[in-house]
């Protein structure tokens, strides 16, 4: 009677945290000039596997098998294959740049750990057609706006902003080549994560040492991020955002710019995290559509988990989550003989808009009110003796009015003001 | 680079059509007094397979593989299992009745043929907790409900009520037991799809004829359905309403009242339908959990066909979906020397909750316009040398104003309303 480890069930608490999320990820993404798109939770093997762009520990916690018509199959991992096959199927029928946005579902086969599910939600927004510094600021300002939305500020979070350009510069005059420098990138994304001695012994071949590492990350100028830089300043927006190379990310298609976001406590985990990915449509369409890309990724369970432990957050959410009671209106019945009366009431009231519920079997009136009560109603609507006048208690503060129950409407549309 | 077939991509014009659908569903349920639930996309093959409560044609759908743990999953085809499992964990926590929907979107490996799909989207509604009329009232006027809420009348469409207790009764007294009687409900099932010489083989072995049944569902008398006439009548939505014994659904876990929404027009398509499964919830608990249930579900892809052909629904949705263009403001930066000025502006419309873009690059001023236009925005904002002044043209009457950038939000506070 338990979902699979990794799963979850939404209750309806938990279903409330969760449209709280998303509708706070689409409202800003909406203000922010970017539009909705999805793709299947299914995809064939051939759209992860055969360029490995995501890379082999992606490719290692699939949900992959066989359909019943014999085609390879995998539950989408993460959003930008689809993404990107979706862009290069259709990006004639658009106006460049294309900003687009997704909510989405994900699976990877993960071992259990905080903050790591099997099947997780995460916000992607991408920017395509567009290479420009601009283009970058306007994709990370998006980032920062959603964290901004659920009441964090920047002693909150921080996004870090690093280039991969720096390190393949930097690791071709220690003379890597490509393969090399590939291999040094996937060592530095676990610098603050692996044991030294484990990590000098994985650079050894490479001839470079997690000192030198560290050298180079520390004597980063941000000359290099200036003009980026510049665009947060004009935003308002240079307080959340900061240069450290240490940022490298995890896939391998990202070409240059890549930053995630930080949040500042002590456990510093990444709340979100993107880059750009210049080459990637190339790849896949083999050269038939060549559009410089950036997107990011922002998960549910880390930003539900933050929002959790940040007071300012919790009680934004909790005013939000109050502010939609299961019901607005409870009908009270306070005679059986009137509730053909009440059901004709309970319609007009649900036509006119209002979330209204009531008893649908007899009860006793104090405990038709304790009902109305939590279910968080802000009206009792009592239909009884007094038909065609109904009763209304406002359940705050007692209050009481009677209006005719043609007049309720009316009554209802001047109080809520 | 296409989907798997029965697969779609969302398209930010199809993405918006979705979210119409949902966002419909989802203001309707609440209406009602539902509250949102969900569960995994993925489930144990247990929760399916073990008492075939859905029946064998969904069981031959699933797509089902072994997991990385070894374990048997399969994609959810329908809701009411997970909706079991998850009642049964926990239905001590929540007062009753139950009234729970989900918006979800499920897998099964169907043939293609119109208006199916192998992902698709269903809203789902289940009140438990509750056996009498008024429940299965309340229930089924939500389904009304929903429809109604796309601009459909009783001219489009009408709810069929049956019961499958009325069959059951009529079978035992023709000498079926039950499996004879669950074997005889498939073929009623299938009555208007089937040849009637290939039906009345089916159900020589028991005895009976296609005629035979024909009699019965033209003879059945609304008595039995009174009570719950009455409850329609009383909330006004008696038209919306017929008897039809015809109707005896597919799923095997119904146990008496069943319904189906069909579409007024020469498809007479199934729009919706459900019923009631009250032992169910006992089955799956090994009788631990005993609670009576009624649901419905109602699909993606036929409500958005009949919303396409029928004008007013079709003309209810483009009026929603034009309401919200990508771009509420557009700021035209007719200067790039005031671009640094034009992107703190951008900023603070976008904290104000305006939807706002702006061109990443420098272009002609004709040319922003243009964009303007396309993305639907309302107000082009020119951010130029007039600067700290900024201009406001409002697009649909080209009506120019001229104010202080400080004094933007004020005015288009005002302009709004």
């Amino acid at each position: 009677m338990r979902p699979l480890p990794g799963f979850r069930d939404f209750y309806p608490e938990d279903c409330a945290r969760r449209g709280y999320l998303l509708d706070g990820w689409r409202a800003v993404a909406c203000r922010h000039g970017f539009v909705e798109v999805d793709g299947p939770v299914l995809e064939s093997m051939d759209l992860y596997a055969k360029k490995n762009e995501s890379g082999a520990e992606i490719l290692g916690q699939l949900y992959q098998f066989t359909d019943r018509g014999e085609r390879e199959v995998a539950l989408r991992p993460e959003m930008t294959p689809t993404l990107a096959r979706m862009v290069i199927a259709k990006e004639r029928d658009y106006r460049k740049p294309l900003k687009w946005f997704s909510i989405a579902n994900f699976f990877r086969y993960e071992r259990q750990q905080k903050g790591r599910l099997r099947e997780f939600i995460q916000f992607n927004a991408d920017l395509l057609g567009d290479a420009s510094t601009a283009a970058d600021a306007e994709l990370i300002s998006l980032a920062i706006g959603v964290l901004r939305e659920f009441g964090f500020t920047r002693d909150d979070f921080v996004i870090r902003l690093s280039d991969r350009r720096a390190w393949m510069d930097f690791l071709a005059a220690r003379g890597c080549d490509e393969g090399a420098a590939r291999a040094v990138l996937a060592i530095i994304d676990k610098l603050d994560r692996e044991p030294e001695a484990s990590l000098d012994a994985k650079l050894a071949p490479h001839g470079l040492t997690v000192a030198e590492l560290r050298a180079f990350i520390a004597a980063a100028s941000p000359e290099h991020f200036a003009p980026l830089l510049d665009q947060f300043e004009a935003r308002g927006l240079r307080e959340f955002v900061e240069v450290d190379l240490s940022i490298v990310r995890g896939l391998a298609y990202y070409t240059g710019l890549v930053f995630e976001a930080f949040d500042r406590g002590q456990s510093m985990r990444a709340l979100a995290g993107g880059g750009r990915y210049d080459n990637l449509l190339a790849d896949l369409s083999d050269g038939s559509v060549n559009l410089p890309a950036i997107g990011f990724g922002l998960g549910d369970v880390v930003l539900g988990n933050l929002i959790e432990e940040t007071p300012r957050a919790r009680e934004k959410m909790e005013r939000a989550l109050g502010a939609a009671p299961a019901a607005e209106i409870y009908v009270v019945i306070a005679g059986e003989a009137r509730r053909r009366e009440a059901l004709g009431l309970v319609q007009s009231l649900r036509d006119a808009g209002w979330r209204t519920d009531f008893p649908l079997d007899a009860a006793k009136v104090g405990r038709q009110f304790q009902t109305a009560d939590q279910l968080g109603a802000r009206f009792a609507v009592v239909v009884g003796n007094e038909w065609p006048a109904v009763k209304i208690k406002t359940l705050a503060t007692r209050a009481e009015d009677s209006v005719a129950h043609g007049a309720l409407a009316e009554w209802l549309k001047t109080a809520h003001v």
